[in-house]
């Protein structure tokens, strides 16, 4: 059950309200975001919601069964738009490609880059400056010190960022630089970093687990989401199956299937989604097409010397081509008849 | 590698030809199609095949090391067109829709089904008259008595028949009232049912095993093009995974990496791709857009009363609207840029 | 629902339950095997079994709600045993070890590994002489030829034959000479081929998918027993996985679900499980001690030259450690505290 | 390449062999544990190590090739044996059990438990305070505060204390309370804790992740050591697969397999390998007789009570005998014929 609160309420009306839910044999979770403040109630009792919708304080309530309440689409039915600013929005009609190289390597290729997204007209830069890495023994980024110059040429050209956080003790270093914060798949289930980037009031990008369930993806967003931020985006990336000839299997069902099931914009990233260069497009127009609200895509200047990931990412060329064919799929999607 | 031979070859040239790729150390195997004849050399070692080019009755020679060889794009570079007659084709730019019911259920539904598919523009009408079930004690289906009432409606109207042929002493009856024998899932790896339909000069389309890998699949469309049948489908219908949000996962990366692999035509299958109505088109449409030949769609005039399959399959009036989308992206398709 | 029906029951009184039971909102299926014949109910509504328990006729009767019912524990608790003849049996407390090689080669190596076998006090020698192979230039076996020598040999030495049968047309020709009929992995679901071993009076051992279920393949096993052969076996040989370092995983958890579902005897096949020599002792004894009727086992006298399988088949001087630490295993597993 | 230097190396001869083996074409990592210093040099060039070996300061030096290097048996071909003190040890022939609930619940809890483990001899307790809940709403554990309690009782009757650390800023707090950090599964890659933990004196015990491939967990084993702590506990703990019959797959296969790439003990966790009470035994057996270094297993003094994971827990009295047998069967283990 899902209450959602007066803007004005006072203490009196909240004790109240969860005396009364306590009482029907719910537990009471108070959240407080961005936006709005909710009483989550969590119980399987049947129960007569029009005792509570009644009293005083009360703007709305909901029934909601899944285990996932807040990030469903059976209490919010509107769209979440993620609105970054500078009419950068994400969500609800708004479609936007979000490119740039797996690791921010030097300064020289933020400039290239940048040069390049401007040229195309893309509005988000995506860039690790900390890594993931399988080994110790790898590149794990150029850290704080790297995100600030991506920064200054991402400020100066009005691009915005979007770089995957590890840990809670970086959030605040990382902060005032960065547009959406990005949960990496191996960190998908770290119940303290989604804790404390639900603390936050900047938009946070959260990749399904290596091999997570949609309903494992929703239960995290909704610790980002009752933790208090609202923004959320949820991002396929492929999961791990036995087929061996890519490196992931695009889950292309679950694009539809979040997109029925939640109210937060689904993002793809086909590049990791199947591994290998030559396929990124074609499985990328495919999420658009089922629904997707943005595609995320590593390009490189020169990827064959790309510090990580450069056999799944495209050359500035073959990006022009595909901004073009993610841009024009988009548009086609409009024009598709409803039932 | 691969041996095409001329017409008008001789024994004592093709005795010739098989010495002397022996002497190189492979191994031979003849292989006589519908369209051509065929020495294939299996073996490893380094070998110079101009050799083997300049003897008489050789019309061309190509290596290919892909354990798949006669239905790998490596020598055979065009796509490969299935023409079913009466100006329907698939593959190689010709699109198609395959609809019907899971199962043949009355000859009523023949002639439901019928009307519709002609109202829509449908030549190929799907339905299976022999049922692979999970439990002895379910509908096994309406056999070959089923299939002649189909055929006699399909025959009047101008539509091609497609259905599940089981095992091997079931060709010869259904032979005459089929177009396109369909080998399921679970038969994806019956390896004398496939030898036996390489012996057929009728089209078969075969479906990736309920977990098989891309290069099981090619392996198994290439027992029957070297039985000598070389008109074959490629199905993508969605793989077993750990995700219970659908009842299959729907390998969206699949049909451009078959396409790329192999120059046969790859239909798409979302109705068991991703088993619940509602999704049943966007994942179609991500198949056309990223490059399927054809969709093959359980319609049904009352899904709910199906005897098989009902939650995944489109009413006649959802189909309508869905044929048209798929037709639409096809066609948006060809517009796409390349590079 | 099961109802065993008496010898000598009239066929007036078939009729009369059939009539009960179809009164009862049940469909009827008739299973007559080599020890029993049933009465199968398939439903669900509610039901007072003891109007047909006190009809004339029956036997005896049960409510078992499983999909799966003549394979299931919940009417037949007591384990069924395999009896093959000359004192050699499996299950309820028998346990076996059957060995060979893969394929079946040679005449020289039927008569080395007779010897062998017949050293170490094994008494069911395996070999496949129909093979199926992914690719079509691979070898398939030496077929019915050398399955005739094959017999020749065992006979003589007192020895039980297992292998292949990959197709109905095979049975007849292969019975004489077929102690149990063995079902492959990709056959597992090859309900035509399940149908005709159900017809037969010799066992036969059902291996699970290559990503079966196990309600799959207990389905599997209930299509063979309600053809009329009760006499059957499940075999674990590991299901495909995302995890590459072995060639399938074995389920160990699969050993106890199974005796716990069902009565039938339960095979180890820890040469598929496992794919790689040095480990299929330490699997095969995990199956055993976790509750396995019987181990299935590849060896060779030269392994490296095996035609298939080598890199997991034991040499003779591995098995007969291997033999002794399986024998050894079962003993201990008896000495075990029960709650 | 592992390079292990004197204890009294100097700084100018560590340089010299920094620079030989960066002038080879290799990276170079130093790596400083509880117990060595060692250089590890990453690369792949073809090398004489003999050049480095005669150097002044190293002790030995080693070809790994593996990308996991010092966790790898290829260097260190003797058992790594885990010390708890008090004669508590735990691999190279060491058996130990540890047992206690998912979740500690009471003070009034952990004095049951303890008097359970203490009448059964058993040494390690285990019991979460920090707990990793896909739900945001569940019941996250009784933090610092419930380990306090948990040490206070496990310290005056001598038993070690295992338990799950979820992020760096835990490490402190707990440090004095804890004798075996846990990783959980969902925290298998969680790169940051890993680096944390490998500044620690204390062991590390690592499950493999969710669906986290064997090399995987080395790697990760990795990240801990060459951080600098030696002492590592891998722990398998069931895979996730397409089979619902069970919570999780548990992988046999693992152990064998990785006691043979890796020095380290491994751990049976079979509580969530198959996830059912009743076949937790059996499971667990089959572990140990594969060549588990020791069982975790979740024990309840009343599960179905318990505040999580009550169907996979085993109540005292299950849980006595349940010692017995796993004991007896690393005894027999033992007297298994040796190749």
């Amino acid at each position: 059950m899902i209450i959602q609160l007066e803007k004005n309420i006072s203490e009196e009306q909240k004790s109240n309200i969860v005396n009364k839910i306590n009482e029907a044999g719910y537990k009471s979770n108070f959240v407080s975001t961005q936006y709005c403040d909710y009483i989550i109630g969590v119980g399987n009792k049947d129960f007569d919601i029009r005792a509570i919708g009644v009293l005083p304080g009360v703007k709305d309530i909901h029934i909601v069964l899944e285990a996932s309440k807040l990030v469903s689409k059976k209490w919010k039915t509107q769209d979440t738009v993620i609105d970054l600013g500078d009419d950068v929005k994400i969500g609800g009609g708004n479609f936007q490609i979000m490119a740039g190289p797996c690791s921010i390597e030097s300064e020289k290729q933020i400039e290239i880059t940048v040069a390049h997204l401007l040229k195309n007209n893309i509005k988000i830069m995506r860039g690790g400056v900390y890594k993931p890495r399988s080994s110790p023994y790898a590149f794990r980024g150029l850290g704080l010190k790297g995100l600030k110059i991506f920064y200054k040429y991402c400020k100066a050209a009005g691009i915005k960022i979007i770089t995957e956080v590890m840990m809670p003790e970086q959030i605040d270093g990382m902060y005032e630089y960065v547009d959406i914060f990005q949960v990496g798949a191996r960190n998908s289930q770290n119940f303290n970093l989604l804790d404390a980037l639900g603390k936050q009031d900047k938009p946070v990008m959260l990749k399904r687990g290596i091999s997570g369930t949609l309903d494992e993806l929703l239960a995290s967003a909704e610790y980002i989401f009752s933790n208090g931020n609202e923004d959320i985006l949820l991002c396929e990336r492929g999961i791990r199956t036995y087929e061996k000839s890519y490196r992931n299997t695009f889950d292309i069902n679950s694009i539809p299937v979040l997109k029925d099931k939640s109210h937060l914009p689904v993002i793809i990233d086909s590049s990791h989604g199947v591994g290998i260069r030559k396929f990124v497009e074609p499985v990328a127009l495919a999420g658009v097409i089922a629904g997707g609200d943005a595609v995320i895509t590593e390009v490189h200047e020169t990827p064959q010397k790309a510090f990580s990931d450069g056999a799944q990412t495209l050359s500035h060329d073959e990006a022009e081509i595909y901004y073009k064919n993610v841009r024009k799929t988009f548009e086609f999607r409009k024009t598709l008849y409803r039932y």
